[in-house]
């Protein structure tokens, strides 16, 4: 297609990236409004990819009691409560509360239907609906949070009710397990009741396109399908970071998400328009932003992450191989070669990389985190993505420049960042060392396989260097683990850690699990935390993927 | 109509409702599911004679605060705020609000329009609208009340808006002058705004049929404006007693309501609907409920007033002979007749009225009134109505027993009840005099002009007797001084008592008003009152209606 319907355009863009690549100019010095001009046919090609949504009607399956419970995740458990029949058809009075349980994490649309009992409601009813994806979020008060982002994300409802009997569907999409229903407001005079509630569950993904797949084991069964229901409630008309917050498409997560996708539902659209919405909302220059909404109107986030954007061209090639759609990897290709300008203008003339305040920098939620390392490793797998890319389209030269920075990077790498003595890459200021700085640079592959291994299992003896946090953080370190050849190491470090939310009652995987604290989480609250989080889908793409699940083709040698 | 499309049903109608009455048998004892043939029919007229709705779009006018005032209404008064364009298209925060003042009482829709400021909103917005008529609903601290109705009645919509840039509309219907919005979710990454916020009002009031009218004074047409909102609002589908609460047909406000509307917007579409929502939602033998719902379907209430039900002939006949519409009227007579049976059991041999507990006795919302009196008149006043509609019809054969019970009431009333020495008519225990005691006696032509003026002088000099608290009830008293040829006191007393609402700033005329205290009301908190009440449009109808307001008909002789 590139080429075909807008030939001066595409052809002036890829005129631009390569000014900038090759140039090495910075991306806001030369032709605006061109991207512009892409962006309205990248934008077209999102909306016809949109995928349709599967739907099904999911009704609770019991009531339940939250209860304080120490050994319980957060310290929430859940108990059996009355007969499920007990919240139904019977008159309601004000305060009346019940929670049920849906049995299963679920991304959708709550109906209610209200009943009267031979008198006509004489008054409103006004019921409180709040949507929980885990116990917390209905055992600890809202009200007593200052949460970093909009408490509107809270899954709150309230909803006044003029019509009695009336079937209603409440006005927005929620993502949840349980949902408490309280009764608010009502007549003393006339009695009311609920005849029934029922959800309707929406995904993008096709239950009757899973790819078959032998559980080895009981557990791995179990991981992969918290990982394929988290996935599942994730992949909406785009690939969601979470249903319940942010709703957005990140760059980073649509990767993880993505990949797990290959492995299991194989919905090439809905990646396909993921991309198409990142490209349609790119900067005049092409630069990329990180986020992206789909609603009102396709728009752009506000977040440039640099690792995020490295990631771009690894994720297109990775959905060009998987879905085989070398049409769209073409038509993106410029904005492969956009990025790298500001990419490259973190990197110094000794090819190490240096956060010049330009970018967000991002690798995982933690604040002491250095992410010098990681980045640069980062920047050096992206841009042997790019090369790799570029090889599979015959672009190579468009990225001419490219091995030169590779190499020059890698060497970096190996000579300031490496400390030979304890056998870690440490940053430069305060010589931290972290999880994730290792991790990048085994997966940009700048050691040897016995290095690698050695700096992997020099991290993990470190009790000083900085772990990881999120999901999203543990999947690079486990893919790394993988990397080097440590597959049992990977494994285990895998079972134990996607297991532990497993063990402790997870439906879907979380955005943020830190082991020895259950409240961890960025948003100075862990109500606001995203219990069903796209990047947390690691146990399907690892299972499943015979790159890392087949013993016979990789050898540990640890 | 009648006998036309359902001849056998409605000649069993017309058979049993002539039963009921000559053979003064309960309604309970024969022809059960007779009427709910003919409710069926006249649900379908109702639904036929549904009038259209008038929209028109309403901006917000200026800003205003609520300050404690305590010369002002309930204490709490209107400033002028700071210049309305600052709440619009600007950057709002957390916290923020502001009220919007309408310039008028208004019942309908509010449409929002939320924008951003060039970034995506990475979040929803969540806003809480709260929906005042009086300034107390938006001073006053609704958690704090007690009501003994349904607290969902309180206008307050809380929303998320999930879509920024948009323009929505609020789901419910609301009755208002103010409107408050305050942000209580937004995020602080990305600013959001209001571009504008607009009301869609709506009635069945036309404004285009208003009948002209001079108004003989500033401070008349100024109370015949106010009414006149008052009776527009209340103006929907059917004719609601208050647009806030009830949102109800209720026969006794349905009467006041429909007789300003023949002197106004002579709507008699909204009337007959009305009446049919009534007859239509009649119980198996006939018995009217004095309140009825539209929606989700017409239904009745639970409540049987006495004194609605009473008045029910009066109102058919006032309405046949405003429209000319004889045809409903022949075809609701049988419901007349059906009534009888049961209102009249509450009169003994000796013509005397006292409550047998099955019927509500309304007449005020007061608890110390002794309605005795008042019903006796209001009975003795409906009787009188249904022969007069009966001579209309032709149908004098059908009620030739009431003349006799009419006869027999009226004796009654004057020499059980009346007490000649204070020249009042006193209940039989506890002796009290009440205003509207002697309003419904002398409205029912108990006693000859001299004495109607006697009774009504010396109710007035009563400083123990009790006196009327709804402009429900005060309409009827200035009706009766009026009847007794009081026409300066009767004018006098409503430019007085509308007249102080006016002067208290009312938009629209109240449920409750008693000038001596402000937060009267019947549900334990003033916030719950209407105070846009169709009972209340009585200016209307007395400085309209030529039989009070011509001094040249009627000789004022005190």
């Amino acid at each position: 297609m590139w080429g075909s319907t807008c030939v001066a355009v595409t052809g002036f863009c890829r005129y631009i990236a390569l000014c900038l690549c090759l140039a090495g100019l910075s991306a806001g010095a030369v032709g605006n409004d061109r991207f512009a001009e892409c962006r309205g046919r990248w934008i077209e090609k999102a909306e016809a990819a949109k995928p349709r949504l599967f739907s099904r009607t999911v009704s609770p399956v019991r009531l339940v009691d939250v209860a304080a419970d120490p050994s319980a995740f957060q310290g929430w458990g859940i108990k059996e409560g009355k007969p499920l029949k007990s919240a139904f058809s019977r008159p309601l009075e004000d305060g009346d509360a019940f929670v049920l349980d849906f049995g299963e994490h679920l991304v959708g649309y709550l109906s209610i239907q209200l009943v009267d009992f031979g008198r006509a409601a004489d008054a409103p009813v006004r019921l409180q609906f709040d949507f929980a994806e885990m116990p917390i979020e209905l055992a600890e008060d809202a009200a007593n949070t200052k949460p970093s982002v909009s408490t509107a994300w809270y899954q709150r409802e309230i909803v006044t009710f003029d019509d009695i009997p009336s079937t209603s569907r409440l006005p927005r999409r929620y993502a949840f397990r349980y949902v408490r229903v309280r009764v608010i407001g009502c007549s003393p005079y006339a009695s009311f009741g609920i005849g029934g509630v029922s959800a309707q569950a929406v995904t993008s993904a096709d239950e009757s396109r899973l790819l078959a797949w032998d559980a080895p084991s009981e557990d791995a069964a179990i991981l992969d399908r918290i990982a394929r229901r988290t996935l599942r409630d994730c992949m909406q008309t785009f690939l969601e970071d979470g249903p319940k917050r942010d709703r957005r498409l990140w760059l980073g997560d649509l990767r993880l998400e993505a990949l797990a996708n290959y492995e299991t539902y194989r919905n090439f659209d809905v990646v396909k328009r993921s991309l198409y919405l990142l490209a349609g909302t790119c900067g005049d220059n092409g630069e990329l932003y990180s986020d992206a909404f789909e609603r009102p109107v396709p728009r752009s986030g506000a977040c440039r992450i640099l690792d995020y954007t490295a990631l771009f061209a690894a994720t297109l090639l990775e959905y060009a191989e998987a879905s085989g759609d070398i049409e769209t990897a073409n038509d993106l290709w410029p904005l492969c070669v956009a990025q790298l300008g500001d990419i490259l203008d973190t990197v110094g003339g000794d090819g190490v990389f240096r956060d010049n305040g330009k970018w967000w920098c991002f690798i995982d939620w933690i604040d002491e985190l250095d992410r010098q390392t990681a980045e640069q490793g980062a920047i050096i797998y992206g841009l042997k993505a790019t090369l790799r890319l570029a090889e599979k389209l015959g672009r190579k030269s468009d990225v001419a420049s490219v091995p030169a920075m590779v190499e020059r990077m890698e060497r970096a790498a190996r000579t300031v960042l490496w400390d030979e003595r304890r056998g870690l890459f440490l940053c430069e200021k305060g010589r931290q060392a972290s999880y994730l700085g290792q991790a990048w640079l085994v997966l940009a592959g700048v050691l040897d396989e016995k290095s690698a291994k050695r700096c992997l299992k020099s991290v993990m003896a470190d009790d000083e260097a900085v772990r990881p946090v999120t999901p999203y953080a543990n999947h690079y370190f486990v893919e790394a683990l993988y990397a080097a050849g440590m597959r049992d190491e990977a494994e285990r470090r895998m079972m134990s850690y996607w297991g532990a939310m497993a063990t402790m009652g997870a439906d879907t995987f979380w955005e943020v699990f830190v082991p020895k604290d259950h409240r961890a989480g960025p948003y100075q609250t862990p109500l606001m935390n995203s219990y069903c989080h796209a990047w947390s889908c690691a146990p399907a793409y690892f299972l499943r993927n015979v790159k890392f699940s087949k013993p016979s083709e990789r050898k540990d040698s640890q």
